[in-house]
C-alpha cells in the first residue's frame, strides 16, 4: 500500500495550504491569553465577519463533527428533532454525534434529488402535528455544497429557510464545503439575510490544518456559548492554533481561490472520466456510475475512492489536486 | 492591555516549541488516509509507546478536557462515580465535561494536601457500601503532576492504584503535566506496571500546538474507541496535524528537556520570590501566599497571574519561560 | 365528546382488571421498607420467575417506555446501535427515549412483513463492517406480540437470536403484549433458553394499573441495576404499588386468561368487520384497509381508532373488551 | 426481620391513605384516552389548581426523583448549574438524576442551618462571575419542608426568590413534603406569587400510592412538556392511575389533614424522646443526637431508623403514624 493514492478519496486527505500554514506559523510567537480570548483569534473572527459582511459572533472548533453536533444541541432540545436531508453528514457519517451532544435529539430525514432538500417534503414535515410520542421538528439543517457536490442557489435556500422561519424554527447551515459553493457563484454575503441562525464554515476541507468556524448570526445564542464549547471539549487553551489558519485563508482570498481550483479540477475530471456522471458538477465532486469490478481495478491500481450512499462512486478534488493527478487517474480509469 | 504579559499565567499561554512545529510542518506533505489511520499518526503512536516502553493503544485528541471527559465516560456508567482529588482539573475547571460526556456520571471529591489524594481518604471512600440512591465509586482518577505542582512518586501512585485495583476499579491518570513530573524524576517507564488503565499525556502544556495523547494500557477498552472519539468530535479527518507534533517532541527528548527547563525556571522563581511559597516546588509551578493588594499591583504592572482555589497565587513556568522573564517578574514583585 | 368510546383505540385505554386491583389493595397494609426491597415486591418477582420457570432477576417499573429505554441503555453504549424492526415501538412511538436514556445511542431499522424482523435483513445488518463513522450494531431488540398483532413462534425468535448471539450481541425482548402472544400459543417457559438477556413483560396492557416487569436473564446486568433505575426515576419509594398487581395477575392465570379473551374478541371482530384484514390476527389486534371517509364516519359516530404507520386502521382489544362492544362497533362500521 | 418496624424509617414506608385509594378505585371504570388526556387527570389537575388558587399547568409523574430531575433539565442547560442546599435531595439522594436527565448539568451546593439556604451564601454564589470553565448558576432550587424537617416562611422563600429573580434565574420548589409545611402554617396560596416557575408537590409522602404533581406556573415551560415527559418515561398511558389519588387527597382536605396528623405525631415524639432534639420540629421529622450503640440497640429491638447526613438520627412520622407507635418507640428508646 506504499504507493496508495488518496488524491481523490476525499477533500480532507490533502494537507494544509501554504497560506494557512504561514499564518499558523506566524501566530506562534509570544504569550497570549487562553481559550480563544487572544488577539490572533480576534483577527481571525474579524476576517470571517468581513467575508460575510456581517456583525456576527464567531468561534473556532477543531472538528466539523463537533461543530455540527454542538450547533444541533444549541438549537433543539432532546425531545425535539432537526430536519435534514437524509444523506446529510449529520444523518449518516458522524456516528450519531448530534444525538450524543444533544442527549438523544432526533433527526428527521428529508428526501431530495442530488442532496438538496425538496421544499415540498420540508413543508409536509413542518405540517406534521405536534404529538407527545414523537420528536417534533424544531430546527432545519441545510448543507451547502451538498453531500452530492451540488450547490443551492440563494433563492433555493431562501425557499427552505422561509418555510422554517414561518413556523419559528431556527436554521443551521453546514458549510463544510461552503468555499466550493462560493467559488461556483454562491454569494457568501447573502448568507446574513437568509434567516440562518448558525453557520458552520469549513476550514479543514478548504485548506486549513483542522478548523471550522462557527458563526452565530443570532447573538442570543452566544450567551455562555464558550462554556458550551469548553464542556464539549471544543475550547482549546491554545486557541490561536485553530483560529490562525483563517487569517491566511481569508486575507487575500485563498479560501475562495483554492476552492475555485478544486472545482476546476472536478470539471476537468468530469469531462474526461469514462463513466456516466450522475449529479451536476457544481463544485469539487464527481459522482459516477461504476460497477464493482471497475472500482476494484481502480483500487488495485492504487487509487482510493469510495462507493457512496446512493451507490455511485465519488471522486473529490481539493485545493491540492493537480492537473497531472487528474490525468493520471483518468488514465487508470481508462486502462 | 497591549503590554500584558502572560508568561506566568499558565503553561498554556506559550506557543509551540520548535521541535513540535518542525514535525508538524514536515507532516504537511502529500495525501494521507483520514481519521488517524495515516502513517504520521502511526509514527507518533510508536513514539509514545517507546516513551512508555509499553505495548499500548494510542490515540490523539485536540483538547485535554475532551481527553479526560472521554476517558471518564469510558470507565464508568452514568449511575457511577469517579474518585478524584477535590481540586483535580476534572472536578473544578472543565465546566462539568465528565458529566456531559458521561451523561451525569458522578465525581467523588477526595481530600489531600498539595493536590495529592490522601490514601486513607481513598480507602474510606472505597469502603462505602453500594447503595442505590448514591453514585458508587467505580473508577479512580489521579493527576501527576498535581494541580499544586507537586509530583507523586511511583510508590505513592502504586499505593493508590493498589487500593483501587483491590476493589476492581479501573484507574485514569491525568498527565496533562506528566512531562514535568518525568523531568523531576518520575520514571515514565514505570507507568505501565502501576495498574493504570488509561493515561492521558499532555502535549499542549509540554510544547505542542494542541494535542493530548490517550494511552489505552487496557486494550479491551480500545474496541470501538475510534467510534467513541468520532461521536465525541475528537477524531479529526486530518489527524496528522494533532499527532505529528509528538514526533518532534519525543524523537530526541524535547518533551522531557523542555519540561526540565520549565521546572528549573520554577525553582529559580521560588528562590527569589518575595512571598512565602506554599506547596513543594516539585515541577513547574510556584504557589505563594500573597494578599489582594499585592496581586493588584502585579496586575497593574502588566503581569497576569491568578489566585488559585486554595487562596494562594499561582505562577506557572513553561518550555518558553526565559531567565530574563523570571528576573523581570521578581523585580515587579519586589517593587 | 362525552360519548366518546375508546374501547378499540388501544389496549391501554381500559382500566385495571379486578385481579390486579385486588392484589394492589391487599398490598396496602402496614409499613414496608422502600425502593423495591419489600416483601410484596419479592412475592411479585417470585411470581414472574415462576411464570418463566427461570432463575432471573426481576424489577418493576412504571412505564413501558422507560423499561425499553433503560434496557437499551444497559445493552449498548452511545456510539453503538440497537437493531430493531423499523416499526418497533422504540423506533416510532417513544419520543426518542432510547436515545435520551442512552445519550444518543442509535437505532438501526430493519424491514420485515407484519412487524416481524426479516432474518436475511438482520444477517445483512450484522455483516456490516465496524467503522468509526457509524454506530455499529451492538444489540438486537425483538417485539412479541409485534406492533402488527402477529406472534413470532419460538423457532422464529431463535433464528434471530442465534444470528445475534453468533456475533456476541445481547438481545432485548419487548413483551409489552407478551401475554397475548402466550395466549395464542407462544410457550412462555421457552423464553429462558432463547438467548434473551433482558425481557420486558407488559403489565399495563395486560390489566395492571401501570407496571412493567424487567427480567434480567443475564444476571451480570443486575449489578447496580437499582442505582440505574433510581437515577432514571424508576425506583419509586413505595415500590409495592407497582409490583403488587403482578401477584393478582399471575397467581391464578389471569394474565394469560385475560389475554386469551382479548385475542378472542379480536378474532370475533376480524370475522365480522366489513373491511379487508391486512395482517394475520394472531393476538388482540385487527388491522384493516379503510379509506379516510370511512374512518371519519367512524370517528363521527364516537368511536376512536387510529390510522397506523403502514396506512391501515388499527382496532385493539383488551381484557375489558365486551362482545357487545364488538357488535356495536361492527354495527357502526356497517352503517 | 419479620418483626421489623419501618414506622419511623421514612414517610414513604406507610401505605396509601383511604382517601387516595378510594379515588384511585373510583377512577378504574370504563375506557379513557391515554397519556394524561383523560377526564380524571383533568379533574385532578383542577384540584391542584384550586389548592394553589393559581392558573397553572399541572402534570403528574410517578416518582419524586423523576419530577425533580425533569424540572432541573427544563430550567438549565448542561453547561449551567442549579443552586441548591448542599443537603437537598437533588444533591444527595437521587443517584445523580438531575445530571442524568440534564446531561451533566451542575449542582452548586449552598450552606445553611437546618436545611434552609442561607441568603448571604446565595447572594455570594449569584455574584460569581460567569466564566467558561465553570458551570454558572442558572436556576435556584428550594425545598420546603426542608430535609431537616424545618419549614421556610413565605418571607424567607421570597427573600431567596427575589435574589434569584433579580438575576433572571428561574426557581424550582421541591415540595415533596409541602403538605407538612402547609399543615404547619405555610400559606399554600402564597406560592403563586413567590416567583416560583415550577413547583413539585409531593403526593407519595402525603398519602398517595405513588404520584407527584408538577406545577408549571410559568406556562412558557409547558410547550412540549408532554413530549419531555414521554421521552423521560414519565407519561404513562394509563395516566388516571397516578392522577386520581389527588382527587381524594384534595377534595376534602385530606392532604393537609393527614400532614397535620404527621406533624402532631412528630411533636409528640419530640416531647418524649430521651435524646437531644437537634433541629426545630416544624413538621413531621425529629432529628436527635444519638450515639452508635444506642442506634444499634434500637435496630436490635426491630425499629428501623437512619443516621442522617449531619450525623444525627432521623425519625419520620406520616399520615399513618399512630399514637401507640410513638409510645412504643419511645419505650424502646428508654429501655
Amino acid at each position: 500500500m506504499s504507493n496508495a493514492r488518496y488524491d481523490f478519496a476525499s477533500d480532507n486527505t490533502a494537507g494544509a495550504c501554504p497560506e494557512a500554514m504561514e499564518s499558523l506559523i506566524a501566530a506562534n510567537t509570544g504569550y497570549t491569553s487562553g481559550y480563544g480570548t487572544d488577539a490572533v483569534t480576534k483577527r481571525a473572527a474579524d476576517a470571517v465577519r468581513e467575508l460575510l459582511d456581517a456583525d456576527a459572533d464567531v468561534r473556532f472548533v477543531a472538528s466539523g463533527t463537533a461543530a455540527n453536533a454542538v450547533v444541533c444541541a444549541a438549537l433543539v432540545r432532546p425531545f425535539e428533532a432537526v430536519l435534514a436531508h437524509h444523506h446529510a453528514h449529520i444523518c449518516t457519517d458522524e456516528t450519531g454525534a448530534p444525538g450524543f451532544f444533544g442527549q438523544g435529539l432526533g433527526l428527521i430525514h428529508l428526501p431530495g434529488a442530488s442532496g438538496k432538500i425538496e421544499a415540498a417534503a420540508l413543508k409536509t414535515a413542518l405540517d406534521e402535528p405536534d404529538v407527545s410520542n414523537r420528536q417534533s421538528a424544531a430546527a432545519l439543517s441545510i448543507t451547502n455544497t451538498t453531500e452530492y457536490g451540488t450547490v443551492y442557489t440563494v433563492e433555493e435556500i431562501r425557499r427552505l429557510t422561509d418555510l422554517a422561519k414561518a413556523r419559528g424554527l431556527p436554521v443551521h447551515l453546514d458549510g463544510a464545503r461552503l468555499a466550493n459553493a462560493v467559488a461556483s457563484g454562491f454569494d457568501v454575503k447573502a448568507l446574513k439575510d437568509l434567516g440562518i441562525d448558525i453557520l458552520v464554515i469549513g476550514g479543514t476541507k478548504a485548506g486549513a490544518p483542522l478548523s471550522e468556524a462557527v458563526v452565530l448570526f443570532d447573538k442570543d445564542l452566544s450567551r455562555r456559548f464558550d462554556a458550551r464549547l469548553k464542556q464539549a471539549g471544543q475550547l482549546p487553551s491554545k486557541g490561536r492554533f485553530i483560529s490562525s489558519p483563517w487569517i491566511g485563508l481569508l486575507q487575500d482570498g485563498a479560501w475562495t481561490r483554492h476552492a475555485a481550483h478544486a472545482n476546476a479540477m472536478a470539471h476537468k475530471l468530469a469531462a474526461a472520466i469514462p463513466y456516466p456522471v450522475v449529479h451536476a458538477v457544481d463544485a469539487n465532486a464527481v459522482f459516477v456510475e461504476m460497477d464493482e469490478a471497475a472500482l476494484k481495478r481502480l483500487h488495485a491500481a492504487g487509487w482510493f475512492v469510495y462507493r457512496f450512499m446512493d451507490g455511485t462512486v465519488r471522486f473529490m478534488c481539493s485545493w491540492a489536486t493537480t492537473e497531472a493527478a487528474v490525468e493520471e487517474i483518468v488514465e487508470a480509469l481508462v486502462a
